[in-house]
């Protein structure tokens, strides 16, 4: 619904109007359409909303929304709520409150329920602990399917998924039964008959994105996480894998054009949030680039006697750049799909020097052409084209390897290597064409 | 299971150890342990999976391997497999196999089924349909929450998800009912008390990276697809949709680092294909950068009266490059994920513009600075500081505006902006720096 209207309607007093368009919106789309409201506004619009998309809604909206509500609420109210929110729901509320708000929604919960926040809230941030929900449907392995549809029946419409559910003895995981299983096979059949046991889990401190590696691997719609004890504690569901993959993804994108990464969207950052979070690589990629000019001080008496050298200093550079970020990208990326490692790194090599004798070949001869044809200069063109063939080489072979190594010894392949690979690269481009350049040339 | 393992229990006819331990094994695992099998070890060892996982692993094995199973099936074998396969893998698989396999699968179908995966490998390869299922659970709205559960206990098993169930009425989708509702809701209840009506849905030609914006944003488990005449015809389901995003995102990365994209891992594309893909973008790059040396050529005079003056390019040039990628990768990413579009030209330029002010105060004053500790010379010190925050200025302007001018006349952001922002970038970074060298210097 268009801001314009919404106020107008809420001006107007139209409630009811407000309610039956309310009536036939998704959560998600409820909670764009009032993050244009404000202040007294949001907290009357939300009040509109159905009972049953209500706490769906509020887990929709932005982090000042939710803070602006909480505050707004009645006990009764907020206490409703956090009734119908699920476990990992909350903790993520939570977790951008600000304390005396955090406080409120803790007094407002049974004890047994703030302590389980308590727990959730201290897996560390990109843990498979601090995005799993602990509602899920728990089933003994003598039930049968009558039962367990029984059982669903009564306790299923609070979990966050049923169609998980997973068959426990002594909270070990014997074996996982799908909704699929019960709506299809016999009644009398138990869990014991049906459950596949060849259950794939993780641990409360895996990673994130490894746990999201899993669900677009196996096409999962959870996944059942245990503590040290090998006791199951919770489950990670398909909706915050999926979240967790987007973000990995801006979050690779953004390092490897040499910016910090950060939470929030474009648009939602700051100007100066911007600048910070871009000027450090800028820095580092700047001071680089200096040692580079350093190096060309260096020849400075070959250019000053022949001018023309300087002219292909950026064709050189940033081809070599080029080459090597496209080798680098296809490394971060397959590291991050989990297609290439470091044991792969001599094929990788191997297969980066092959390409790069074609990609130096074809470039390398056509520039040389190209100079002779616009310089008439056989031994200049000579050079040129050796330099491009061998700055070729080298920014192939240092951008493959240099992601791997990263991954290695636990460094960000995205973060580490692209700055310090255009380092590299530039400056032994610069190096082999001036050390060429005064061999032939002079 | 280990090749070696796998290789020797085979040889040694330990049919039965192997079939234990598929029998424990994902569907997704065995067939990642088959792709190291080959001709008459895979065919062989594919006949000791359990029954009611050999479909899975078919549709998760590569499309050599398929093409080989195909030829080695008997005829009973070939229509089982294809009698448990959902429609939307047996169409991936179609769409790969040669010529000739593809018929022997179509005269091994039904007529019917046969006509339906013709009109389903007619759909554009970006489409919905071709990445939907035609298998799915259809209610009509007077059935009750029994009789729609009965109906799931008679056909379900052959539907490729039964947890969202479509009501219908002469195929057009009067509303969703999820498997949760119907296994937590009343006996009596009919479909159309409980069905939501506000149902989201896609065309089949809707392009399939939009399709799995929806999965993302709205956290479906399906979307339903329907045909021009507003009609029903099937449904993608998120695993499909994960796969999108993954590919989608990789597409991206690859396009940013100037190579084209391949539906292949690295590892699978050979060494000619690598080359290909990449040597394109280098020469259209290495052409643009030629343009930035022979404007340099103009101003020769300028740096072998003071060869000091070269030194500075490299810093000038990459610094900008970067500053240019900052801003257009954010752009691209933002345009992927639906978070900035070409309405917010303005506000996107008027914001890049002051943390292009903040950037360039702070790295050029830090370069002038230096400038001046090495070489003493206050005048050149400011013409790099000057020249540095100018470069950075445009660049950002530059990066942010190109890959939304793209997107508007539908050409691809990541593909056509990245090269054309370093070339018109360098030009403009080694234009202005000559320029205002050559008035404040000599």
């Amino acid at each position: 619904m268009e801001k314009e209207i919404f106020l107008e309607l809420l001006e107007k007093k139209e409630y009811k109007t407000i309610k039956n368009i309310l009536d036939v919106m998704n959560a998600v789309d409820i909670a764009q359409s009032l993050s244009e409201l404000e202040g007294a506004d949001l907290a009357l619009a939300f009040r509109l909303i159905p009972k049953d998309k209500a706490a769906d809604t509020f887990a929709e909206m932005d982090n000042a929304e939710q803070a602006y509500l909480v505050e707004a609420f009645t006990e009764k109210e907020l206490r409703k709520i956090l009734d119908d929110l699920y476990m990992d729901d909350t903790v993520d509320i939570l977790e951008e409150l600000p304390a005396n708000l955090v406080n409120r929604i803790l007094s407002n919960v049974s004890v047994e329920k703030r302590n389980l926040i308590n727990v959730l809230l201290n897996y560390p941030e990109d843990s498979a602990g601090s995005i799993m929900t602990t509602e899920y449907v728990k089933l003994r392995a003598q039930d049968t399917v009558k039962e367990a549809l029984a059982l669903i029946k009564k306790t299923g419409i609070h979990k966050e998924t049923i169609y998980t559910c997973y068959v426990l003895h002594h909270r070990k995981i014997l074996g996982i039964v799908s909704a699929k299983d019960l709506l299809t096979m016999d009644d009398s059949m138990t869990m014991e008959e049906l459950m596949e046991t060849e259950v794939i889990s993780v641990h409360t401190h895996t990673d994130k994105e490894e746990v999201a590696r899993l669900f677009s691997k196996y096409d999962f719609l959870a996944i059942p996480v245990l503590d040290d004890g090998e006791r199951m504690v919770g489950i990670v569901t398909f909706d915050d894998a999926i979240d967790v993959m987007v973000d990995e993804a801006t979050e690779d994108i953004t390092k490897m054009a040499a910016i910090m990464p950060s939470e929030n969207t474009y648009m939602d950052t700051s100007v100066l949030h911007h600048a910070k979070d871009r000027i450090p690589w800028l820095f580092v990629l700047m001071f680089s680039a200096t040692i580079t000019g350093i190096i060309t001080l260096k020849y400075q008496n070959l250019f000053s006697q022949m001018p023309v050298l300087v002219s292909f200093m950026p064709m050189l550079m940033d081809t070599g750049g080029n080459c090597g970020s496209q080798s680098s990208t296809l490394m971060i990326r397959g590291i991050a799909l989990d297609q290439i490692h470091f044991r792969d790194i001599f094929k990788v090599m191997f297969k980066e020097f092959r390409i790069s004798l074609i990609c130096g070949a074809v470039l390398g001869a056509a520039n040389a052409l190209r100079v002779y044809l616009m310089h008439q200069d056989l031994l200049l063109a000579l050079v040129i084209g050796l330099s491009l063939l061998f700055t070729i080489i080298i920014a192939k072979l240092i951008g493959c390897t240099l992601p791997l190594l990263a991954k290695q010894i636990r460094l960000d392949p995205a973060l580490m290597a692209s700055p310090l690979i255009t380092t590299l690269v530039d400056a032994c481009s610069i190096s082999i064409y001036f050390l060429f350049a005064s061999r032939f040339l002079f």
